[in-house]
């Protein structure tokens, strides 16, 4: 039963017999050993929290980056292989860069994270940009353009879902759950944040620092919140 | 039995001994996991719908795409990898306005479907357009040109059908049955509609509302139904 | 036992230790399930008849196309996978444009045969054109030229013949038969072409109409019949 | 035991434990299933003789060419794949077109094989212009040149040997025995007409016609028999 | 089971079913048989020590060199395969030297640390500077720039980690356990050069030498300690 | 045990367990299937003596060229697969011309060995020249220039060494012994060819005639003898 | 057991689960069955010594050449295989005169050691002067620069080690202890030449001769020894 399976995914990218892609489970799967991620939008801005796996007491917790700037209206959280993540961080930074020297205006949230997707659609294709296998990692990314706030939800597979709330990584199904019960149109941003930390503490194994979080906004412009600020949320639960 | 099978398809694109390409007939099992989508085509114009699957309530409908625009004349339901539909449909949008550049006239449905279908065909030859594998969708095309409406059927084989009305995806077997004893050449549009929708509404399990089915037609240009629109077809159902 | 032949047909075009070739002759296979075509020589001309498998009565007869035209003196009829016979055809048709457009001619019907089967021989070597593997179609190929009408057979490995009738398809077998039986040198168009519908009618499962049945002749230009002129036909068996 | 060979054979153009390349070999087998071809060389010129295989009346005899015109002073009779001798036939016309126009004389016979024999060699290069496998052919070349005529015989392996007989293809090992019995140098043309035919008699399994024979000699220039020259050779008999 | 993971990593770079990429972990088995490497931050600079396998007394103790400058402000230990951190060191040399050139600054200590892990992640790929599998290689690199004294961990996945101390090669777990006991923040340097040797001394299987240790610091700058500095550091434990 | 040799050389050029390189052993055993070849060196000049495998009384004697000259003042023999050999000298002719064409002098014996091994080595690489396998032949390259006459032996791993006298092929063995006991120094270039001879003829299975054997020398020219002069040769035996 | 080891080293370049890269382990094998070689290092000079194992009293001893110059001031040992060898050796050639070319100096010794170790490393690449192996080859690389005389010790990984004194081959681990006792600092060249060749007279087969051994010196330049000067060596042990 399960030999048979590895005959499939040799060729990185090919069908099962089923009408199933290996690799891109697998890779999902990837995705499931990864620290939790949540997002949520609300009409202020969107928020997003993330779990930092802090292994040892001498890593530098500021360098265990799992929220990064894109452009200054968009941001990202991810889960997953943070070098694979980088990659397409990087790659979403210089079409955002270029779009702004082309078209004088600021990208749109939908055309970045569509762009994020057509590079992690064609892995196994061997040309330049493209990677060997699919991009082990998730993105929720949180932007603000003319159409106000958004938040998007990516998979290795290349696809995407716009969203009103979400959660990634090894917590996730917990997190979703709680997400819908708790989330709706109305909360503010003050609420959302509330809301991300208290439920990225039940899926955390340990006591929620400042050390062991990181918190950022899109309202409308990207920014991650300071040591002090995430204590305030914190002292809020 | 099914050992010998595997050792066929690991060429991407050979023949099997019974003269059978199984990359490809697995990539039709991967639309038969996909969500239904139904096209009918009426003197008036053409009609398509599709149900939306909407597995959270945090997902915003709208974003679950399933019904696209290639041109202002033509527009297409899609069942299977989502992913791999919006690269066939962003390579028929350039084709499409390539011709209008070139020859200052819409491009054809049939020469747009080809077009879409020759991509299709060449999946594992190492150029740089297409896939190393089939893409794993099918297609219901809807369009109007000199020669009135015409609805057409592509599969992962690269082959495509002409046809007056037509189910695909996980509900296709059930849904054609009811085509065939539903339709015929006189409807009206406004009857179409409501067919496509009830057919629709026996496969989905749960309540159809405007935020789990899209409904577009091409009647002579393409429109995206709005959640109003699509309300008032279900409730005339 | 069967085992065995999997190993040497994976390098795609290589030889069996008995000296054969198993990919193309699984295509060959492939053939075999399509649908049957027949085609006859006579002095004033070619008639090609082809069963066309209407699988559901919401399909369009006329987009089913299982004869094409090449150019105005020549056209072919097919059997096995279309979209590989319209790789073929396209192919064919660029090279007696530019024939024509070189040399202010018409090509003769055996290049236009040889440039077929050059493409259809070079499976698996990677240049641009060719295909990964065999093209999975047979072609039967009516034409008229400076010595008069002709008749080819090509199959997928690249080799061609000339005939004065053959049929090719999951019928063919029988249909040779009867041709051997029935036809002779001094037949006229007219009794060619009920010919070929008698027998055509043999091997279908299904009552003949003008809606699951393709007649074409080149005499001594490419003419594909009405409804009407089909109608004819079937009414004088 | 014989499913060691297939590991070795896979790589195309590689050695077995016992220094043999076997896909040189299976081609070799390729020919042996091919029809029987007979060369002789005589002081007059060189004659070639070939079976024509006319699996059905509805065949045109003169479109089974297995002897073929390379240049006014060069032909060459075949055995084993017709697609593939085309091939190799048109690159030698290509070869001697080319020498004739940079050097305003005739290619001499043995470089003409030569020139097919090193596009043989190469199979399996990934080079424009060589094959993935071997070429499954053998091919007698009969010329006249500066040194009077000649008779090569080529072999998949793209070895070429200079011979006064030979036969070639599934009956040729009884056919060697009677040339060699038969042959001398000082036989005329006219006599080595009927030693060719008689001995393609006794392989042949049906009774020696003009449709199932081709006859050509090179003397000094190429000409191939008209059906009343086979006959009057036949005659003879 | 062993067995079955033979199956995934053949394709050098893909994932198992469980979300794993063998090849980079089994590139961190490769760090764990190399020697051990230790690196602390203070505020004064960061101090790096290495043991150093003199398997030989004919071997040029000088010649083993596991600590290397990478520009006059950046230097790195290393546990693995000398080799491939050679290649490394001078990829970072080159993209060094370039920064200055380019903007005549030096370049940062993240970003040096950035560009080598950009090419660690890339294994695989193909292109030109890339290697056909991951880098067996660990670095510790410790920098002074416009943000103070830093020090960075990599890994054969292309990840990095910024840490205030850090182990690396076979002897890491216990080294790591000694340096979480005895690191603060307020160290000064030569406490570090002590701790940093004491615990070398602990999982060397031999005395500790000035044959058989290097150290080195950068505060600011690179400096590679003479053998007589590491004689006063060894004379202090 | 035998299969696991199998699984080593599939890579055409890699390492066994036991640092062989089976391919190149293969290619080595093709050669022990071949004639024989003797070489012995004179201060007079170099002989060159094959076996002709004349399989039947219709080849040309001619045309099976064992020995073949490179330039003036180089010949070789050989002994394996034939075509191989003919692209090793074709190559070295085209190196031996460029040389005295651009350096106006005649290239040497060992440079023009060593050009010949070049290409040998790099079988497997994927180059334009190289093949995907070794050349499956030994070459005697003898020759004259500056340094006096030289006899030189190359094996299939590009590996070549300089001989006063070699025997190479099937019967290599016992010639080689034969060539210990005879050969001296003081051989006048009359002795050399009967020494050469005679051993040919005990590793013959045949008779001796000028049909079966040719003889070469580099004295210091290169000359082919003709049917006389070997048959003077013969009657000293 | 055995057989999993297979399955890594397909790969040609990828590590094992227990992080070993197989082809380089199996390259070193190669070396194990290779010639002895030793390098003495003293304040005069480097000596080289090396075994010629001379198979048939018919090669000619000085063909056999196991030790060569690399530039004016470096020489090389080498042990494995002879063509290997010889392709680094030549790239070294191509670099050192380069080298002189662009700097108008000597290269040292060390960045010549590099280049080579730089080639040797990225063998399995692809690029166009790597092999598509390991090479099966070690060296040992003697010379003198401004930092006097030195002598480097490489391995098929591409890593290279400064040495005293060091034996390669099949003989090194004997030769290794007996170097160890008998090296001191203060050496004489003299000595050096004695204790290399007293040592490789115990890992011989046979008596040492001027023809079945070398010997080489670079002090300060290379100098390979005449027979009468290897005589003298052998006449002081």
């Amino acid at each position: 039963m399960f030999l048979t399976r590895t005959e499939y995914d040799r060729g990185v990218n090919t069908f099962s017999p089923e009408g199933r892609l290996f690799q891109v489970e697998y890779a999902i799967e990837a995705i499931k050993l990864g620290s939790t991620a949540i997002g949520l939008k609300t009409k202020e801005g969107v928020v997003l929290a993330v779990e930092k796996r802090i292994t040892s007491p001498l890593l530098e917790p500021s360098s265990v980056e799992k929220i990064m700037e894109i452009d200054s209206h968009i941001g990202c959280a991810m889960s997953g292989l943070i070098a694979d993540a980088r990659t397409l961080v990087e790659h979403a930074r210089v079409e955002t860069q270029n779009h702004r020297f082309s078209y004088g205006e600021p990208m749109t949230v939908e055309s970045t994270t569509q762009a994020l997707c057509d590079l992690a659609l064609r892995f196994g294709e061997g040309d330049e940009e493209s990677m060997s296998r699919p991009f082990g990692v998730s993105l929720l990314i949180a932007g603000h353009d003319e159409n106000g706030p958004s938040l998007y939800y990516t998979d290795p597979s290349g696809t995407f879902w716009q969203c009103t709330a979400k959660a990634i990584g090894s917590g996730s199904e917990g997190a979703d759950s709680s997400l819908q019960e708790q989330y709706n149109k109305d909360l503010t941003l003050q609420e959302a944040e509330t809301i991300a930390l208290s439920i990225l503490k039940q899926v955390m194994e340990e006591k929620v620092t400042p050390n062991n979080v990181d918190i950022a906004k899109v309202a409308p412009t990207y920014h991650l919140y300071t040591p002090a600020e995430v204590e305030a949320v914190i002292s809020r639960l």
